[in-house]
This record gives C-alpha cells, structure tokens and sequence, in this order.
C-alpha cells in the first residue's frame, strides 16, 4: 500500500480556511479517496483539551513559550495518533493548520525568536512534514473584518497589525519552500477558490 | 539587587522530595532567606491545569511525545511567571523537581531520545538553569516499595524497572555536571537527609 498524501490548508483569520476544508473533503471523496479531514489544535481527545486550555480567555496569564509547546502538544498527539495511522493506510489528510500556522502566529505575529519556533515545530510534528500546504491569501484587513465580524476569541482579539505579520510569515514560507508551500487567492466565490485548490493539489494524488 | 539562588530537588518517586523540600524551606527560612518553594508540574494556575492533564489516567492514549510537551509547556509558565521573577528580587527558588526530572523519567524511564529531550528541556526552561540540583538517592527497589505503598498514579504504575533506568538517568546527569547536580544518600532520619541537604547548600547562599 502507498503512503496516503498529507495536505495542510493554512492563512490568516478569516481566509475561509474551515469552509474550504469542508469543500475540498467533499470533492476528493467524490474522486474516490478517502479523506481524514482534521483541525489543528485538537483531532483527539487529548488535543481537544489542551486545544480548549489554548483558547480559554480566563488564561490571559500564558506566557508566549507555554502557549507555543501547548501547541506543540497537541500536535504531537494529533500526528502520532491520527495522522501517522492515516498516511500508512494510504488516506488524504487534510488538515486545517498544522505547523506553519505555529510559525505564522509565534514567530510572525508574537515575533518569538524564529529558530526557537522552528525547533519547536520539529519535535510537535515529530517529524511528519506535509506533503503540500495551501496558505489561503487575502488582504489581512478584509480577513480581519471576516474573523471578528461575530465576536472575537483570544486569539483574533490581537488586532490588525498582528494579522498583517501573520500574513507576511506566511509569504515568507512560501518564497522558502515553493515547491511545498503554495498561495492561493482567497477572494472570490466559494467554488471558485475550491476549484483554485484542486488545480494546485492536481497530481499530487 | 543581587540574583536569587536556584535550587531543585530530584529523585526517583518515593525518595522523600516532597518531605526534604518542606524540611529544607524551613531551615532556609530560618535563616533569614526569602524562600519560594514550588513543585513540578504545577505552581501556577495555568501549570496545573496542564499537570491535571498528566496525571489524569482517563489519558491513557498520551504519547511520550504530547506528555515531553506538556510537562514543557507546564515548565515554561512556571518560569517566566514565577521562578524568574523571584530571582530577580534575590529569593531561593526550591523546586521540587525541574528540568533534569524530565531527563531522567523521559529519556531514562520511557526511552525517547536524548537529544530530542535536551532540546525539549532547553525550549520549556527558557534557558533558566538551576545554581545547584539535589538529587535524592536511593535503591529503586526501596524507592519503588515506598512510592506504591499508597496506590499509584500513571507515573508510578510504570514498574520497578522504569524506576531503575529513572535512577540511572540521575546518576548519568551527575557525572556529566558534577559541580551543579550533587547525588545525596536519601537513606536515614529525615532530619539527617535534612543537614546533608544543608551541607551541600553550604555556601552558596
């Protein structure tokens, strides 16, 4: 049996990221494959609660370093438990975040110390790198409208200038990593940028 | 000001820590020493909710990989938000075990690697390292007998074998850094661990 294909969907609040997730699950099991469509944090029963430690507001004392290896946690359990299994039965894993949203919002939104993140990112992901990962683009403006358009959590609640770090980390892996790391045009009808996806995911299945 | 001295006890379970740390604070206290003592995983309240997820046995699917992090993330709190601030005003800092514990319980007890969990320990400390590390010796068997007298946690349930590669893990980190990390005969009346424990302090208050 080949190894599965692990996709990674990435971008700022607000990009439309779960949407397209819930799109491109849709059409590729059409296609025949099987998908396991996960979100970062959680996907287990132990990452959801350390995802719900991340997220609650009544821990506004976390300090930046304990926030990143949460993070990291979580991930490790996600890959170990889920993710590893999945790819070596030969599924599509299609994960909403994964690594380099750690590195978007850590090192380019907090500006933690970029190779401190990057070493942090090794030992969550224990290693499993994906395959392909899809940074949804959009002016950080009109994903920050978007994301607190209902209410904000905590971390939404950083402000427009965070989101425009955000987005520059992500472009900043992108120029590093072409061949991994592809941006895609998130403004548009929602199909449309489905259809945006699938072009760039095209043989990688 | 001049920086406080840090101090952490180590050792593997049923080696008296809890009981010295107590018996050490007071006889610092009397002293004339502002003393914080703390334990790990915890000290915080952000820290104990992560010690609440490893302890927990409801969480029995953890991966070594998810527990490495969170005792980091737990770490991590406890330092930047307690630990470092107390040195900078001067106090003794007694932790009931730090970073060599997931040392020893980690690469030692469970067998991840050790550089992997150097790197972790680096990460979730901040690079604050103890002045002096204590470690509690004893024969594991001993240690072992005392520690599951009362039941056990997930921790404690490993075995003795675990207890004996715990023990050996110590002894391996006090030959590498002989002047920081002391090995201390746990054996005997509390109050005789109690002034080797002194002893060794000596002067570097």
């Amino acid at each position: 049996m080949a190894r599965g294909v692990f996709i990674t969907l990435e971008g700022a609040d607000g990009c439309g990221k779960s949407t397209q997730a819930e799109l491109l699950e849709k059409a590729l099991v059409a296609r025949g494959h099987e998908v396991v469509r996960l979100r970062e944090p959680g996907g287990t029963p132990i990452s959801e609660k350390i995802r719900a430690l991340l997220l609650d507001p009544a821990n506004d004392e976390m300090v930046a370093e304990c926030e990143l290896l949460l993070y990291e946690a979580s991930r490790a359990q996600l890959t170990r438990q889920v993710i590893e299994p999945a790819l070596d039965r030969g599924a599509v894993v299609l994960c909403d975040r994964y690594y380099d949203s750690t590195y978007a919002y850590q090192a380019g939104g907090r500006g933690l110390d970029d190779a401190l993140v990057r070493r942090a990112n090794q030992l969550g992901s224990c290693g499993c790198a994906p395959d392909l990962t899809l940074v949804l683009d959009l002016d950080a403006s009109v994903g920050y409208a978007r994301a607190t358009s209902g209410g904000a959590d905590r971390m939404e609640a950083e402000g427009l200038a965070f989101q425009e770090r955000v987005r520059a980390a992500y472009l900043r892996l992108a120029a590093e990593e072409p061949s991994r790391v592809r941006v895609v045009d998130a403004l548009g009808e929602k199909d449309e940028v489905t259809a945006r996806l699938l072009e760039e995911i095209g043989d990688r299945l």
